[in-house]
């Protein structure tokens, strides 16, 4: 079966056997999967990964140790945990120590025709959930992670840095508090997106500083952590979301004098995120870029990696007309 | 009257004119100030400060608007607010964004025979505190603002990290909660003094990394965050109460990976502060590496900036002998 494979800092879609469930595992069969800008990190060295690239999952058990599922149609969690452990008894299962991280950390990915992940990890979807927009239930719970970690009140001043997925994915989650937020970007027509979707959005330069209860920080750069600083008011909390590879410069004085809170974020519930797309709270579809074969996955990649580009997903199913 | 005197770079004692109290200040007498690690900060540069330095304060009340104070021994916060904008309506005046702070910004300070806080900013002290002891009322209430911001539990495994005058009160201040807490640094002098009250104490090398809840960065450099981050568990928070001149170089992956919280922290409540002083709860005696006359202030200083100096205090009555 065909699979995205990265081997020594290669890509490269290539025929493999089958995998075979391990104990407690399903085999599902991918429908779609979403190309996350993770994925493009990890292409270039971050995680030193090599396996099957891919985390955001949609598909059908095909098989599995409890009959009864056999057939449903999930989205999986991406951290494998031993269910053991101090973090898993504190209900931390996702900083589990011992945890592989599907297509991230010593787990292939679901840029494949078929992928085991175990049975713990996947959620069934809702009829009314597309394919489409359920590639959306990992990034989505990510975003609800940061009202998960974070009290935002409906008085609350709320600014997201980043007009990127995520940043546009975060921006409709917290959109749904009734903050008074603001869409900080760069790109006119991302930004349009949003203001589609009823968000408030600004370009930085014209933001005073420190007007912002909660700042959170998705731009994917280290510059993003200091401009968020200069945001956020005294006392006030900034998000960490970008995950990338290498190293921030940073005044830590203004964290100090400010007594500012930082709190890194990451992966989120999709008890959560799946009710919220379901029911259309949160509204992916303008954020698909493409739709691509997954025999043309390496085009895929080159065009998520592109300046501006939104979500590109990989249709398993479907032959390539090119 | 004496004062020292920061200006253009250069610290020097002078003789200046008896400091005339504006609408709601008090004239003090100064009787005693202990000298910080941010004094010398400053010296070297930190704030751009010019003016009389000096903000850890005991003194007596020489002359003020209401004569029912006069004759007072007291303590003075440092930040000087406007009353009236929206940090000080939600009662963050030590956030005012129109304040000075005496001996740091805009306000002249301590190390003199007289300074001239808001009588707002003075606290009443009882008897049986000491001088030198309600010299420690400043940088005490500055540890107990750990408690202010994050919630130390009786479980809670928590490390300090830093040996020097704020990390030993950091320390004393936390291990009144109960916590499993651990001081770490590297003058064997210093860690002696905080076994000898009761504390635990161990080298950095010998800590398992991701093992504690709760770790207080108060090492004054710029390494100090990093090593902060390897020590606390996913989900922990890392307090951050170092300040210094310069940037720091940080691997974010990890704050975001791991979830983790970092809080910066300042100034915190002299009425937390003072009972516990005054009980011998939070015990500085041991602390205090010399007294020396305000005449000769500049030796202080120098002595202040040795390696592992603890605190000295000025004397503002006493005549030097030297």
């Amino acid at each position: 079966v065909k699979a995205l494979v990265l081997d020594s800092g290669r890509l490269a879609l290539r025929d493999q056997p089958t995998p075979v469930p391990g104990p407690g595992e399903a085999l599902i069969r991918v429908a779609m999967a979403g190309v996350c800008n993770t994925d493009l990190e990890i292409a270039r060295g971050y995680m030193n990964f090599s396996g099957v690239l891919g985390h955001e999952l949609c598909g059908v058990i095909e098989a599995c140790p409890d009959p009864r599922f056999a057939g449903r149609r999930v989205a999986g969690e991406i951290n494998l945990s031993c269910g053991r452990c101090e973090q898993c008894a504190r209900g931390l299962a996702r900083h589990c120590p011992q945890r592989t991280v599907m297509g991230i950390a010593g787990k292939d990915g679901c840029f494949a025709e078929y992928v085991t992940p175990p049975m713990t990890n996947l959620h069934t979807l809702p009829e009314e959930l597309s394919d489409e927009r359920a590639c959306f239930v990992e990034p989505a719970a990510a975003a609800f992670e940061v009202l998960e970690q974070v009290m935002v009140l409906s008085r609350d001043r709320v600014a997201v840095l980043g007009d990127g997925k995520l940043g546009l994915l975060i921006a409709q989650v917290l959109e749904s508090t009734g903050c008074a937020l603001t869409l900080v970007g760069n790109h006119a027509r991302k930004l349009e997106l949003a203001r589609q979707a009823g968000i408030t959005t600004a370009e930085i330069g014209s933001l005073a500083r420190k007007s912002f209860d909660v700042v959170v920080e998705a731009t994917g750069s280290p510059t993003g952590l200091h401009a968020a600083v200069e945001l956020v008011r005294p006392r006030g909390t900034v998000v960490l979301k970008s995950t990338y590879h290498g190293k921030l410069e940073l005044d830590a004085a203004p964290l100090v004098i400010d007594e500012i809170t930082v709190v890194g974020s990451r992966c989120g519930p999709f008890e959560r995120a799946i009710p919220a797309l379901a029911s259309g709270l949160v509204r992916p579809d303008a954020l698909i870029d493409a739709i691509v074969p997954l025999v043309r996955a390496e085009s895929a990649f080159e065009r998520a990696a592109q300046p501006g580009a939104l979500k590109v997903l990989l249709d398993m199913r479907a032959e390539s007309v090119g």
